[in-house]
């Protein structure tokens, strides 16, 4: 099944720029895809540094175990990636696959297997054939160069309609670092993660627990605030390589050193650049939502409620009916469990306040209202009356494409 | 908007009998509907007892608060219940409708205000006219009939395609007694509770207390064991009315007293009945879903992955597409955040196990699941390996049907 092009989708895809101490190569391997590149192998600099967060499915994929194992280290040398075939729920023989294919990668690069990272989306339950991935590794070395950016973006998409790519500079000290990050991920998209692959490649010299600490604050403020379905995949993958190459850095050993801000914001803004791809890719998605929630007892809370409502598929519905059905927004933050006020519970549509002090606001219209419904971004603001804790999570409609890519075909 | 009758529903609606000392009668009240009856009048005899269980949500109706205030006296004259209109998030005035609507009925029943109980179901956000109400009461109060059940059962209906009837009997020491339920529910069904209306009468003499702790356990293994979409409504309203008339009853006063036996058994089953008929009116639903989760550390956890495999999306829509897609099914109850051992993991679709001890089942045959997959009651069983908790969840699949009532028009 190919499917057209997401209405949602950014006009353009950022083009990445060459990255010191990496460099990618991808091929077919014959896996599950015909006609198109569905193996990447991104191979990195001696130095490179690494910190990851995974699925927190208890059933996950073989790679997110071999990942979790291979993060304590905090060394990477290599990802091999495979879109087609998750390699998840497949026994022992799903390991022994993870092995042979990481002992294939170590061989090539000249490294250790256990640096490394392999991650598999795809269709669960189907045995990865390792050797298909072994005879593609010759190849993928041969071809290795800096500046495949937008082709591996491209050779780890599964239902994607289009590639996700985003790219951002920093100064850290005098030094200018770069940035540069894909993903890929369309359904089974909800915090803890996204059903999602997403790949952030800095030639920044950082130690692996600074970047951990940064991506886990990072990840929380961009993938973990989207939702397309509320389904969890067994294979989410984000992982962040630091190959240490731009010249003229200073050494920063703190990820609270102020030296970092700048880097720190163009991670969380490459993080939510590309979470808000995938949300904008979601499976028959044709309106793209924020959802700000505000005056919770704490930002925790005010993320569930937003979840909460994000997640409904009744509020999801309405949206793809352009229908201001406000009060299923009320019935979702009910159903949320935290703390609300519904006698002060305020709700705005498109930035018209809709509903004010526990029922319809005085003098409501609904026009323009109507008019923000039919576009294809819509915004709904909440507050809840209670505190000062915030969110704001995306999502998108739940339309009859869902149905049709999930329902009518074998995916 | 009128549905065509869900192809889940059953043959024939179960006709309920009169029971002594609860008279009822239907009329059309203007609020909403044209052609049919839209609000129902229960008299009850005046030493009926009452025990409810409302929704836990936050936001809830004003005839929630209603209820919750009310059911503490543990007396109930009547029960008064409109449809088209929910009453929920209409402010102060909202409160103000409920208490209008309970002083007519009690002045028309000759009690107090606080012995009337009030439901109401329909749309979120306008306010209700208790004129209207008022208007309808002396004809209500006219029309009282002890054989109007079914008629009862019809007015209470929104988007639901057939009435929902359940009757059984049961011995209490040597008397016979006679439970009679109603339901209305189609959407916005979720546990804790569904979006639903249920009100089950019986003529057995219990005292308040009593029918509370035999309604709790009742509701846990019914109603709390449905999903149709994981959205839990403003305005779930249970309610048990026991009017002690039928004739030579023992005086029980413990709801552990043996000779309750066969009663807690009739309300057991005439709440799973009526749960499980709601669910057949899922809204755009095709397939009745009934999901075993076996193997749980705690029948809790149990409860918790069955319900995440039955309100994930991505199994709903594999359903609907007829899909034993059993990879989506892993991926549920790795979301599920509970204690689950992959490689124990046991799934059987229509009786045939398709994955065992994580992987696919040795010479799986697709064949026999796949026939199974195209019919209208569909088995899912899964083992997941750690303990001996169990519980048994109920639901539907997620359909183009769906979409189209919730999406394509203003409900």
């Amino acid at each position: 099944m190919s499917l057209p092009r997401s209405p949602l989708a950014p006009a353009a895809t950022q083009s990445l720029p060459a990255l010191d101490g990496a460099s990618l190569a991808t091929a077919n391997s014959g896996i599950r895809y015909k006609g198109r590149d569905d193996v990447l192998l991104i191979a990195l600099d001696p130095a490179t540094t690494v910190a990851g967060v995974l699925t927190r499915s208890l059933a996950p994929s073989a790679p997110v175990d071999w990942c979790r194992a291979r993060l304590k280290g905090g060394k990477a040398r290599a990802i091999l990636v495979n879109a087609g075939n998750a390699n998840a729920f497949t026994g022992k023989a799903g390991m022994q696959a993870v092995k042979r294919s990481a002992a294939a990668a170590a061989a090539l690069i000249g490294c250790k297997a256990s640096e490394v990272f392999v991650a598999s989306t795809g269709v669960i339950g189907v045995p990865l054939d390792a050797g298909k991935i072994e005879a593609a590794l010759p190849g993928l070395g041969r071809a290795l160069d800096a500046g495949a950016w937008d082709k591996a973006a491209a050779a780890i998409m599964t239902t994607d309609t289009f590639p996700k790519t985003a790219t951002r500079t920093a100064r850290i000290g005098n030094a200018t670092v770069t940035l540069n990050g894909i993903a890929k991920g369309s359904g089974m998209i909800a915090p803890d993660m996204a059903t999602m692959l997403a790949f952030v490649v800095t030639d920044a010299a950082l130690p692996a627990p600074v970047l951990r600490a940064l991506l886990k604050r990072a990840n929380e403020q961009s993938f973990n605030c989207t939702t397309v379905d509320g389904d969890t995949s067994t294979s989410d993958t984000l992982l962040l390589c630091a190959t240490g190459r731009a010249a003229g850095q200073p050494r920063v050993t703190s990820a609270s050193d102020r030296r970092l801000a700048g880097f720190a914001r163009a991670l969380d803004e490459i993080t939510r650049d590309l979470a808000i791809q995938v949300v904008r890719d979601g499976e028959g998605a044709e309106k793209f939502v924020t959802i700000a929630v505000t005056g919770a007892a704490s930002d925790a809370a005010a993320k569930r409620i937003a979840l909460a409502i994000a997640n409904s598929p009744l509020v999801k519905t309405a949206i793809a009916g352009a229908d201001a059905n406000w009060g299923r927004i009320v019935m979702a933050v009910g159903k949320a469990g935290e703390k609300a006020d519904r006698d002060r519970l305020r709700i705005a549509i498109g930035g018209v306040t809709v509903a004010l002090r526990g029922a319809v606001a005085p003098g409501y219209d609904e026009t323009p209202v109507a008019g923000h419904m039919k576009g294809r971004e819509i915004d709904i603001a909440v507050d809840v009356g209670v505190g000062r804790g915030r969110a704001t999570v995306w999502t998108c409609d739940l339309t009859h494409g869902y149905i049709r890519i999930n329902g009518d075909y074998r995916s």
